[in-house]
């Protein structure tokens, strides 16, 4: 009742008091040179101000698209509103690039790799998608954040990580999947019990200097619950009970994992624990019925401007100009269209074998770029077996030390029938090797480490494989990996980044392969951003 | 390519093998007593099969329920089922108790405290509401998730935390609300960093014999991200960038908040860490469009039952029946009702002071339950700036030191024009000081406190004063308190509650207020649960 007490003696706060409270807050405080080392000041914005120069209107000049993915659609929609007219040349015949998102008889056609060229038609009951490339937008990415609500996309809450996901390892808890809310919560309570007793210990006393202990240890009390918690209005124990709750039962919480155990399984090689990175962070959002609707409004304003089934075969970088070479697959035809400049989402390893005439130094940062192999598998399921008893999990990751690697659960439609599980996502060694497996050999392999974290994946009529899709991004026509790895730390590799970054004479390349975040789209528009603000 | 290596030469699995295998892992392992000691093989169940008994058939035997709370809109339901004829005693004019809604129109009486009675009518535009009472469905509270799918409530995900939640305290930070993002990461960056160099020091050594102190380390560097992360497809450090990312400028992370400046902020008072207790822990629901979709449900099935303004004056315990005497509000009439059995979800607090016949025990155990004062207040706000830069909040929880408490955000419509945000929601000393406030009071305080979080709150023309509505649960009429405190730990109030589950002769209590899970409707379910299973 302090509070109370002191909150009536208060006189009542007028609007200019509150005013000056603020300013005294923000401009006396002794703390406010502390807070700007601290980097207090500086928070992410969402629908921010676009970052894009205000350009003077284009007038009519040519700017040729190469690839009608997400960095090439958003610089078409951003050129034409300034008046530049954009023309798209796109290899396949659908747009969006990697953000594709599956439905009944959406392809997938792999072309490279020892089983050669294979195709894939998608069977999903009608209104089942699964988002094969990106799937998440987190509040943090500005951009993204910005063109779905210019485009007004209805977005939905995107489930990251739930405390109900599993991880399953062969070397301990005699290889059966454990849930988050026991593991990762069993990490804070022995990390808080040990680093308490080292600091009871006095073992930290020089490390902790000025801290008073007694409060820290109460810190990592809360951190760990290491002792009871008597929260208000909050009755279950974070690893939750041993046994089914009744007005009898009293909740007894699931004893503690023990730590030997839990490092046998070596969990923190996943990222199974609860601190995310930053892309990872709650909260993330998706597009309502798939993340192809960010690519279906971009096309309803430049989607006249695509040609699809474009394969360019030579750039030509003149000093007024950009000259593309480019065959007409549906009508086998060579043709030539030019360019006042050229933006080119072609992936970095593909440019390099078009014919070109770019300089040397051009050519070496082209050739710097490595793509990265990644994979994904997707299942219809018959029944959504995941929502249901023992799981209970809606949405998130499961995660396994098997080759399967994750196991993601749909953040949409829950509680419905049916549903798609998105039942492998690996990247590196382990997607290479799906990528080399047939396409039947992919599903098996699938259903083997699927059934370590339920065992109903065995079953063909509720998993059938007739209805799986999977892709081999590193081997997806026209593409040559999932993402792009840059060394920045190396500064050979930088120059080559930094070189790319700008333009050989009209010539540019964009992408999210030519951002800080390779691999998503927010890289992508943060790339054509950077090439549209040149355009001057 | 190890991985793909030997999964090339493992032959394909049939049905038989995953069979086996399964059987080997579950049966044989070494590790099976293990698991069932560490409590792996139990774990909680969704959509359950009810807990309920098959009861005989009900014949036609009278039920009296008092109370149309959720507790005893659902035993009503499920009494009704099996034959039973179901009457409900309702004191208000709507159904639901504290499973309220707010919408224009709703109706807030509280009447006591000094402010003597007042009557709160909510003016928020249409389409805008806000949950007073219970407002979030864990994926573990099986019965509330039995009964959104058995009464087909469309749900949607409710964010009970997310990584740009604010917490403020004027002892740190100069004043400045420091995001989860920071916060949260920071305190397991620190804790990592500590108790490696304890580990290091050896001063754990008995602690850690039999772990692989390498791993170990290891492990506390994943957990803290004390090394610098090179994890694929997440280029942004847990605790973001001190300024915007672009292609030029790659992401610096923020510095990490000292120590002492964190440990001077108090913040583990306050539940703004990382991992929550298992009733907040995700996924959660609610159910879309307000939680008394719930309550529409049920009465859509026994609404008829339901006689509303009946002021319950005297209960008369027999052993053959139970009689009620009770006054209709409306008319003033006195009337009486005979129910084969009761069932009374009446506040314990307000059924003591009810002339009745109990026996010495069963008075001595409805006076021992003792209700907890809870506080919210909601404003329409005529913009979702929380969404806006600087703070791109979506749902969750911001905390603050001061009487406020906490702030929460909607999870529900984001993106659109307006939303009611839940401003302020607090128990114990600061609920019953909020309730002593005049209504007018009350939102100067809640502005006063919430400008620290949001500067923006200041505004009367982005928060009308006029359309801020404030519940004191301890006050409103026909309540007692929010929650009921139960110190299962006490010999003599546990006996009291274990007296009460138990009826006095055709009597029995329900209610949330008889469950270990006070103030949460899953407790409601499970206490009607047990005095349906016992009217045998």
């Amino acid at each position: 009742m302090g509070t109370s007490t002191s909150e009536k003696n208060t006189p009542p706060l007028t609007r200019r008091d509150l005013l000056a409270w603020i300013g005294k807050t923000a401009g006396a405080s002794a703390m406010y040179d502390t807070m700007i080392s601290m980097g207090l000041l500086a928070m992410p914005s969402a629908f921010a101000a676009s970052n894009l120069n205000a350009l003077p209107p284009g007038q009519g000049k040519a700017v040729l698209i190469l690839g009608a993915g997400i960095s090439g659609l958003m610089a078409a929609y951003e050129l034409q509103k300034r008046g530049y007219n954009c023309e798209i040349l796109e290899l396949l015949d659908r747009p969006g690039g990697r953000n594709f998102t599956a439905r009944k008889g959406s392809k997938v056609v792999e072309d490279t790799g020892p089983n050669g060229r294979t195709e894939q038609i998608c069977d999903f009951d009608d209104g089942l998608y699964m988002n094969m490339g990106p799937a998440r937008l987190p509040f943090h990415h500005e951009r993204c954040m910005h063109y779905c609500n210019e485009l007004k996309i209805p977005l939905e809450v995107y489930v990251m990580s739930n405390m109900a996901n599993l991880y399953q390892s062969d070397k301990a808890f005699g290889g059966k999947a454990v849930p988050r809310y026991r593991l990762a919560n069993d990490v804070n309570y022995h990390v808080a019990d040990l680093l308490s007793k080292a600091v009871n210990q006095g073992a930290l006393n020089e490390q902790l200097t000025g801290i008073d202990k007694k409060a820290f240890v109460a810190m990592l009390g809360q951190f760990g619950a290491t002792m009871s918690s008597n929260t208000v209005g909050s009755d279950t124990p974070r690893n939750l009970c041993a046994e089914p709750m009744t007005v009898q039962a009293m909740c007894h919480p699931n004893p503690h994992l023990p730590l030997p155990e839990m490092m046998q399984s070596a969990f923190w090689n996943n990222p199974f624990f609860q601190p995310f990175e930053g892309d990872w962070e709650p909260t993330l959002f998706q597009p309502v019925g798939g993340m192809d609707k960010l690519v279906d409004a971009f096309v309803k304003h430049v989607g006249h401007r695509i040609r699809y089934r474009a394969k360019v075969n030579q750039i030509e970088v003149a000093s007024e100009a950009v000259r593309v070479h480019y065959t007409d697959i549906e009508t086998g035809k060579h043709l030539e269209v030019r360019g006042d400049y050229v933006l080119s989402s072609i992936p970095l390893p593909k440019l390099v074998d078009i014919s070109n005439n770019f300089s040397e130094e051009y050519r070496a940062a082209v050739r710097a770029a490595k793509p990265g192999a990644l994979y994904k598998l997707a299942w219809q399921s018959n029944q959504r077996f995941w929502e249901k008893s023992p799981y209970a999990i809606f949405g998130g990751i499961s995660y396994t030390d098997s080759m399967l690697t994750q196991m993601w659960y749909p953040s949409n439609d829950y509680f419905s029938a049916k549903g798609v599980l998105p039942g492998c996502y690996c990247y590196d060694a382990q997607a290479k090797a799906y990528g080399n497996m047939s396409l039947t050999e992919r599903i098996r392999a699938a259903r083997r480490d699927g059934v370590k974290l339920h065992p109903e994946m065995q079953r063909e009529d509720l998993l059938p494989s007739n209805k799986a899709v999977s892709i081999a991004w590193h081997q997806v026509e026209g593409q040559s990996g999932g993402y792009t790895l840059w060394n920045h730390a190396d500064p050979k590799t930088e120059k080559h980044y930094q070189r790319l970054l700008k333009p050989e004479g009209r010539f540019f390349v964009i992408g999210d392969q030519l951002s800080p975040l390779p691999g998503w789209q927010e890289g992508a528009f943060m790339s054509a951003e950077n090439a549209i603000n040149q355009l001057v």
